[in-house]
């Protein structure tokens, strides 16, 4: 930098300023527009509001009848008090309840509010500096310290006044404070004054008029989706109608089939049973037996190349029922205590009616044909895809097309279909979605979607900022302790504990796990243990409670695909594990710990074989401590680390606990135990927390 | 959830919906408005930007030169292939630069901008679906697993006609390639197409005449703040210019004392030189020694009690010399290679003009009197403070003062200054500092501000995101291992790391640290190798080179402040650090690594009272090793890893050293090194590397 140019006008500048130069008062008037804004803007910040995704832009996740616990960063330059509101309504209504801020030190506030009823909330904050208690606050100080406060009792006589003097509508107890105040002064008792002015009746009148100067608002409005408990805690089980209470595998399975069905699955404790398409299904390039490009006239075809001469995606398969059927099955359902939930797929078999009736919906390629969905080298060419800019991005197609998928969802929904898997939702546009979900929760705010991505991890989470309640996960890869441990806490920890619901499926019809192709029996119960037991949402494929593990060579796929065939199954089969999935889905209803996937957290086991963690509620109410052998193959002991600490014992503490399998109860003493699991015998133990006590030494 | 009643009409509206009734009509145009502006919401999505500081509200800081590493994640639904485009510009140019970002992986996308100047920068990002990198990537795959692309062959040649034909201006490239593109196909030669759409020349022509279909640009414009290197990198010296050169305390030294000093100063190797107020001292509750309430004839007052008949702000003490004399002493520590830097005190005594002259500016009591400075049971009469919203927010009065305030630096600006050490910004407002900062700098984008703010850490941070280039910190009261570990490493992280440069005082007129009041000379060594070897910027408060630390009794204040008095001082006093000071600023200006608080890394040291870290250039091509004995009373020795890693070395790798005190080389063998520090020596170590290599075994 050179100073020496700046400097040789320095005694001719000085001289300017001094004396009021034209040049400063120019620049005083064209800077009149920018120093007014500037006195304009908040005095106060309000910054690192939460709960919030991405700074408001998505919706936090919470059930109906939680309360939302909201903290913000507030504070203003100087030593002036100021007080904090926190705004919340249903986003449908317009009015504001409001709830006093308290503060929480460094600068924190925090505040709670109620959410009543399902459906959306907003949430924002308003702050401002808070004269009286600033003036109060002088007040007890000076007087604590004996110092003369003559003085600031007469402004804070006059404050009062003023603030009377301004209001709108008179408030009778500030009248009655005036008056109180102004007999105190002419009696001259200093006392009397003093005390009515630090009272804390006085304080609360002064709040409630208080004319709130540099009031600040946050524009932003924080939203909540509040669900009902089903989208945080469900246990599914997936089946293929078509293959119920068959006995060969040409014979087609029915709804009525399904009813017949229900009290097994019920008493397995699922609540949520969920179908594949239940659409019709086409004929061209219909896929045989195990994905073969041709099939033969018994095949039966894949649920997903939906559309035919019967319908689309407004249809029933008839070989399935009538909608009277379907009608009778939901009540069946019903009865049973179990929701069925339907599968959401946007896609066509060649037969779908939308060809013929909106040809404007696809992509026709240069040859007249339309491109099947593909993975080069694998091809599906029973399945294509609806185009959802067709037509380009404004043009006077598309929106009759997204309308329609709107109208296909609003229209089960009035079937009484509450809960909807959606099919590979990432290779749809993200905005679709969101105004999809919209539209139908805006409607009916019970109304569960979820998603069926596995994709890229930004992708997935980006599904669930936009509306889906639940989501696929990778849990089916994570087979390791260290795997699970990470992956658990990353769904644990911020960003994603605000809005995504993992849902931990053990398999599906297309992913027949690998760990599960080797691990025998024992196996598929440590992996109904991992997700049952971990997440609120878990879900199975039916054939995983027979320990169904036959593998197209050298793949992570079903050997004969029940996509593409009926299967044939004997479900009291030896072997199965009916009454270890029951014993799983009985703790779970048990244990509120254990229906959400938050609330874990894992504790010393010295066995990376054995997974060691506590899953507690918010308020700690119930807290489980579980243990699973992750091999399939051998006994594993280890050492563990009960959390003593966390009910602030010391090493040597007494924990008294309920074995959850067994129902035994019994008292551990100090923190050093061990565990032994015998996969054979049952690869789990889950212990809850009874009661605690200091032990007397 | 009840179903039931739902369910009773269900036959009817499966009826309704088939046959096309008017109520799906109804709601299908009522719905109309939504879905298209869905329609018309980005496909894409960008999200994360780094750096950014609250989503781009406030600007991140760099120097001058510097490269802005740019990353987001950006991705769409789908597998098809996007482009990003990271887009820069300085702030006062409209013209975007735009470059290319990369994909890293995981959906994340970076490049780099070049700060060629100083001031704001803004940068913000684009993208959009790259369709020829979609259709050349499906030619490459389905050509590798030798599928029948005749089709892909003529969409591909469609696509470039067609993008042609939509061009406004012809393209030279593209008009060729159709030809070719003609010619091969006339000729049937599928080899010739398929190498053609398969070129990268190919690509490189449809990248740059793309129309760039879904193209979402980010609406946030993320500044930068591109400073020069002072604002990262000075160490300062702090002193009163009426202390300097004197022989006893009635002798009231000048700005020529000042210049006489310099040469020592600039010996210490300190590069900045900052005075207290310069300004007239007023007369009126003029504060004694010690902060004495009563001032005899002889006291010369606080030099923060500004304004007196001589004049305020804008004026300079008579004592210390006239604007001519001031001038000269600015050329002379120019050529000494010392910046002045002054300090902004928005304080008046009861004697400043203002008062006078403006009245309007303060807030006045119902007795006629201005609330003086206070912070019970403490008073400071001898200052009182104007009110920033005098007249209300929007009235009259107040934009005045503002300007006032902003033309006071600019008066000073326009005399050579170009480093302000604020006064107590936290108590003024936080959008006067955030318009001030704006108006001065971008017209003097070489202006650096101070924040003197000893308050809450979340104003502290908020000075800084507001356009204060540097902060007084809380390292004068880090004194532990653990403390200054915790301490280093938050400023080393997000979100602190892109905005808040800390400034590591030693000591201030108004500190007289706890650790230096019983640490002895080797303690001032200690907090000196801390504060200098540790942070870009650090400063000393003149007698602490001289061990200074008589203090008031239980105050953490200095006996016989220099703000109420003059102190004279013997400069070669025995038992001075200044070869020390010398010796570290010496280390600080030779290694770029020391110029910056950032590349941090603390290390294995199995002593608790030697901190042990490196520091390293963003490249690596400066990387020093530091040891530092925490206890100024004993000989500490520490086992200490040497973190051969860094440069994957094995274990037993070796590197080569320069001892940075005594310029001795050599090499180090192995991790597993040990230090031994004698405070009465020298407490601390630095170590380069020089080079690297890898153990033969």
């Amino acid at each position: 930098m050179k100073h020496s140019l700046l400097l040789s006008s320095l005694a001719d500048e000085a001289h300017a300023f001094e004396t009021k130069s034209d040049a400063p008062i120019l620049s005083r008037n064209l800077g009149m527009r920018a120093v007014k804004a500037a006195l304009a803007a908040p005095r106060l910040a309000i910054e690192k509001v939460t709960p919030s995704v991405d700074e408001g832009r998505f919706a936090v996740k919470r059930i109906v009848g939680e309360t939302v616990h909201v903290e913000a960063d507030v504070f203003m330059d100087g030593h002036d008090s100021i007080a904090v509101s926190l705004l919340w309504r249903a986003a449908d209504v317009t009015q504001w309840n409001k709830t006093r801020m308290v503060a929480l030190g460094n600068d924190r506030w925090a505040a709670d509010f109620p959410l009543g009823r399902m459906g959306r909330y907003l949430f924002t904050i308003e702050a401002w500096r808070d004269t009286w208690a600033t003036m109060r606050g002088e007040l007890m100080k000076k007087n604590e310290f004996q110092q003369n406060i003559a003085l600031e009792i007469t402004e804070a006589i006059e404050f009062i006044e003023q603030t009377a003097q301004h209001l709108e509508t008179a408030h009778e107890g500030l009248k009655n404070l005036t008056l109180a105040l102004k007999e105190a002064s002419t009696a001259k008792q200093h006392d009397v004054l003093l005390a009515l002015l630090l009272d804390e009746q006085t304080a609360a009148i002064l709040s409630e008029v208080d004319h709130r100067p540099f009031l600040l608002r946050l524009d932003t409005l924080f939203p909540v989706d509040s669900e009902r408990r089903e989208a945080n805690f469900s246990s599914w089980y997936e089946l293929f109608p078509r293959s119920q209470g068959t006995t060969h595998e040409n014979d087609h399975g029915n709804f009525d089939d399904v009813i017949a069905r229900l009290p097994a699955i019920r008493d397995m404790g699922f609540d949520v049973l969920y179908f594949p398409p239940i659409h019709p299904i086409g004929m061209t390039y219909r896929k045989g037996r195990n994905n073969h490009p041709a099939a033969t006239a018994e095949d039966i075809g894949s649920p997903y190349a939906i559309g035919s001469a019967e319908g689309g995606h407004d249809a029933i398969d008839s070989k399935l029922g009538t909608f009277e059927d379907f009608s009778r099955l939901l009540r069946a359902a019903e009865e049973h205590g179990l929701e069925i939930a339907l599968d959401f797929a946007i896609q066509c078999s060649p037969d779908h009616p939308w060809l013929r009736g909106h040809p404007e919906w696809f992509l026709w390629r240069s040859d007249g044909s339309i491109r099947h969905a593909e993975n080069p080298p694998k091809k599906y060419e029973d399945i294509i895809n609806v185009d959802f800019y067709a037509g380009g991005i404004n043009g006077p197609v598309a929106p009759n097309l997204w309308l329609a998928l709107r109208d296909v969802v609003l229209f089960w929904v009035r079937q009484g279909i509450r809960i909807f898997r959606v099919d590979n939702p990432h290779t749809k546009p993200l905005s679709f979605w969101q105004w999809l979900i919209a539209e139908v929760r805006g409607k009916h705010s019970d109304v569960i979607f979820l998603s069926e991505a596995f994709t890229r991890p930004k992708v997935m989470a980006r599904l669930a900022k936009i509306g889906y309640s639940q989501s696929y996960t990778y849990f089916i890869w994570r087979e390791t302790k260290a795997e699970l441990m990470q992956y658990l806490n990353e769904l644990n920890a911020q960003p994603l504990c605000e809005f995504f619901r993992p849902h931990f499926f053990v398999n599906t019809p297309d992913i027949n796990p690998w760990f599960l192709q080797r691990s025998g029996r024992a196996g598929f119960v440590i992996r109904a243990a991992l997700a049952g037991l971990l997440s609120g949402l878990w879900g199975m494929y039916s054939g995983f409670e027979l320990c169904e593990a036959a593998a197209l060579p050298g793949k992570e796929e079903y050997l004969d695909s029940e996509k593409y065939q009926i299967k044939v199954r004997d479900w009291q089969q030896p072997g199965n594990i009916i009454s270890e999935i029951a014993l799983i889905n009985r703790i779970r209803r048990a244990n509120p710990a254990l229906q959400t996937h938050l609330g874990l957290e894992f504790h010393n086991a010295d066995n990376d074989q054995i997974l060691y963690c506590s899953k507690s509620t918010a308020n700690r109410d119930n807290v489980i401590l579980i243990a699973i052998n992750l091999d399939p193959f051998s006994i594993q002991e280890s050492h563990v680390e009960a959390p003593l600490w966390k009910w602030g014992l010391s090493d040597d503490g007494e924990l008294n606990v309920e074995d959850l399998v067994s129902g035994n109860r019994w008292t551990w003493r100090g923190k050093h135990q061990s565990v032994r699991l015998d996969p054979a015998v049952l690869p789990f133990l889950a212990w809850r927390i009874t009661a605690t006590s200091m032990r007397a030494n």
